[in-house]
């Protein structure tokens, strides 16, 4: 597919199955805006070695440290040593914990030894990050996750979104998990430096995206009609991953310039939503750098 | 780099920190075997709609079959009506429980309602799926698991592996998990169909790939030299992953012919095992059907 294919975005021509555009609707109400108060805290603890390690590399303000006390009989663990020597230097107070208080005190299950009270994760503001991008002469990648449910997908795309350089993660404030404790260890630390910004709806951002800052907009889909291998990735683009179980919503399909199909050739034909998302951001990182 | 680049095997010219190789040893030793008995049980229970409904489609001998008692006010689920009487017509007893029964009878805590008795995984032998494969004029397409040790992540890549057509996935007999129930959930009923062969020794098994059956041997690697996206990916090869935390062990990783490197832009540059190998396979996809 050429860049010419994909139509004229001036003409409108884009695609045969975007909703007829009501012209006369409040702008206002399609501004990409996130009030204060919904900046709001999600994950207020950290836990494990690596979650806890990044924080501290990142620089996340850490309240309190909670840290398994060390017995007199066993060599201290390595990683938990430089927590605790970092905690000190930037005199964060500790609690030499049991390992039963750890226990009771873990919501992932998996403390590893380290529970950190640390402050609420900041999301982003969409236009913020365009307009940095945009000031650093690059074009904007945005993932823009509708609906993911499973707290070790999101935690896993945050993963790829680190490794892969996007520039920010888009999640719905509704009925989808948000920054939590489970997700930053899934995350393996990526959590502390991917932007994520939270939007009432994900519809309208994708439109505002298209209409006001020119993105082109790619779905996945198993109905998709663009391999996903051969398409044109560059300049300013949101890839959208549906949610686990029913992929992406019918009003947020609609906005997608493209819909991308991963070829499957066995029997059950699905993907994790994370490994998909993978595939598809790998894919167009190669076609932005060609 | 093109074939010619990978060195010339008959020369053993191909890697050099490939170990010096002792002519002596028992060729007995090496010989890719699955004693009858090693062929074991490993998941004799389904849960969840979708494993039990892909068993059934796929012809998996069920013995027993729990199913939540529906409610006389309530519409019933239609994918369970269907597992039921998909059941009734093979004849497979069928047993009305109630949401508590089946909740403590539960291993994955996702039963949705269903669970099913079933005959044991059987296993592979990956002498008889190479003469199948090559049978049928086609070079096999292997996935090597370096002991990973997460159920969700191993049943992520067989799904990769239905989808992408691969044409059986190797597994170590010790420290790595087997094919239980939380697998074959995850894997959304690819278990049924992807050939899963369990082997002693994982290196071994590479050297006999490679010497008897002429295998090109990739593995994924944080220090990997070769592009994941500029290797030469045709004839018979085996893709190695490595395990969550440690990645390939050293002896694995010198019966690579190839280590991959997966471009990594951010901070943390970690990606999940699954979505690893679901980026390194798919890639391999592509180079193999151009």
């Amino acid at each position: 597919m050429s860049r010419d294919n994909r139509g004229n975005r001036d003409n409108r021509g884009r695609r045969d199955f975007r909703p007829s555009r009501n012209d006369n609707r409040n702008r206002e109400n399609r501004e990409i805006r996130i009030p204060e108060e919904e900046k709001t805290p999600s994950a207020d603890r950290l836990e494990g070695r690596n979650s806890v390690l990044e924080a501290l590399k990142a620089g996340r303000e850490i309240n309190k440290l909670w840290i398994l006390e060390s017995k007199g009989d066993k060599k201290p663990d390595p990683i938990l040593m430089r927590i605790l020597s970092d905690a000190e230097k930037k005199k964060i107070p500790v609690v030499r914990a049991k390992r039963e208080a750890l226990d009771r005190m873990s919501e992932t299950h998996n403390h590893q030894g380290v529970i950190a009270a640390v402050a609420s994760h900041e999301y982003v503001d969409i236009e913020e990050v365009i307009e940095k991008v945009t000031s650093e002469g690059r074009s904007p990648f945005f993932v823009v996750l509708d609906e993911l449910k499973d707290a070790y997908n999101l935690g896993s795309v945050l993963r790829i979104a680190d490794a892969a350089g996007v520039d920010g993660v888009i999640i719905p404030k509704h009925r989808s998990i948000g920054l939590d404790s489970v997700v930053a260890k899934a995350s393996a630390g990526a959590i502390e430096y991917v932007p994520v910004a939270r939007v009432t709806n994900i519809a309208m951002t994708l439109r505002d995206l298209k209409e006001k800052h020119g993105f082109w907009v790619f779905g996945t889909d198993a109905e998709g009609q663009t391999d996903y291998d051969k398409a044109d990735y560059k300049g300013a683009i949101a890839i959208v991953i549906g949610s686990e179980g029913e992929g992406m919503r019918d009003v947020v399909r609609k906005e997608c310039d493209f819909l991308l199909s991963i070829p499957m050739a066995g029997n059950v034909n699905s993907l994790n939503a994370a490994v998909a998302a993978g595939i598809v951001i790998y894919e167009a990182v190669k076609g932005r750098n060609t």
